[in-house]
């Protein structure tokens, strides 16, 4: 089990493309949801999968399991799709002592770019590197499981 | 993947008991639910977990992913149970061709006890034990989901 804290922005521009390595795409689908829960399959570069649990309200923290499972069921699964399969090319963007994850969207959330932090407490400082946008984090239309949802990316965006 | 089919009925007095292996303690809790589909962590004899992915609305064939998961984990999972967490002990009781499994439950639930077994098809007729009472499938009460958020058993049993 694993706790999570993060804080999340949208990106602008491409600077941040100058400190990325090699992207994953990644394919994922939320299978249960509420409002405090949820549960997700993920395969990465179409070649290995894994499924997530979540719990928890917090947008800033939550518990998290995860588990690589079969590349077959992980597809199987996926025709269970609550909304739609979210596609996007993740990349790891280091800066000082963080890792950034920076998510270009792909299929119906094409145009979309966002970027999160993994931070060790919730009162932890990163430097802000300047391809940042305005932060989103805590607010629920850019949480995966709402873009699979409603299929696009939110409408300031658009 | 499984797919799974089976045919549950309650079960009237003890003599099960002669052909009954040795049982299995289970503690399971459902972890996320919805109409067609769930999630649930199972920890058995106190030693070993796993989670279970259901996903179908037909009572007699649903599709089926499990994954053994630590022990640990599960009872982390477990503080986040919708409903109360069920405990019952499930014996192996062969019978023919099939096996029945027979469910005795413990604490919230005690009094009640219920026989599945696991078909190859949906029109497969296997021999009924004079042991079983009245056929529950397709009776949600029964589900487990179901008795886990009611905390009781249905009162034709009380």
């Amino acid at each position: 089990m694993a706790r999570e804290i993060e804080r999340k922005f949208l990106v602008d521009g491409d600077d941040w493309k100058d400190g990325a390595e090699k992207g994953v795409r990644l394919k994922q689908a939320y299978l249960l949801g509420a409002a405090d829960r949820s549960a997700r399959v993920r395969v990465f570069d179409d070649s290995r999968a894994r499924i997530t649990l979540k719990f928890g309200g917090s947008a800033m923290s939550r518990d998290e399991f995860e588990y690589d499972i079969p590349l077959e069921d992980a597809l199987d699964m996926m025709t269970h799709a609550l909304g739609s399969v979210i596609d996007k090319t993740r990349y790891r963007v280091p800066d000082g002592n963080f890792v950034w994850e920076v998510d270009v969207y792909h299929g119906d959330h094409a145009g979309l770019v966002v970027a999160e932090v993994e931070l060790p407490n919730e009162t932890a400082t990163p430097r802000l590197p300047d391809w940042l946008g305005r932060e989103v984090t805590g607010d629920r239309r850019y949480i995966n499981q709402a873009l699979a949802e409603t299929g696009a990316i939110p409408e300031e965006n658009g």
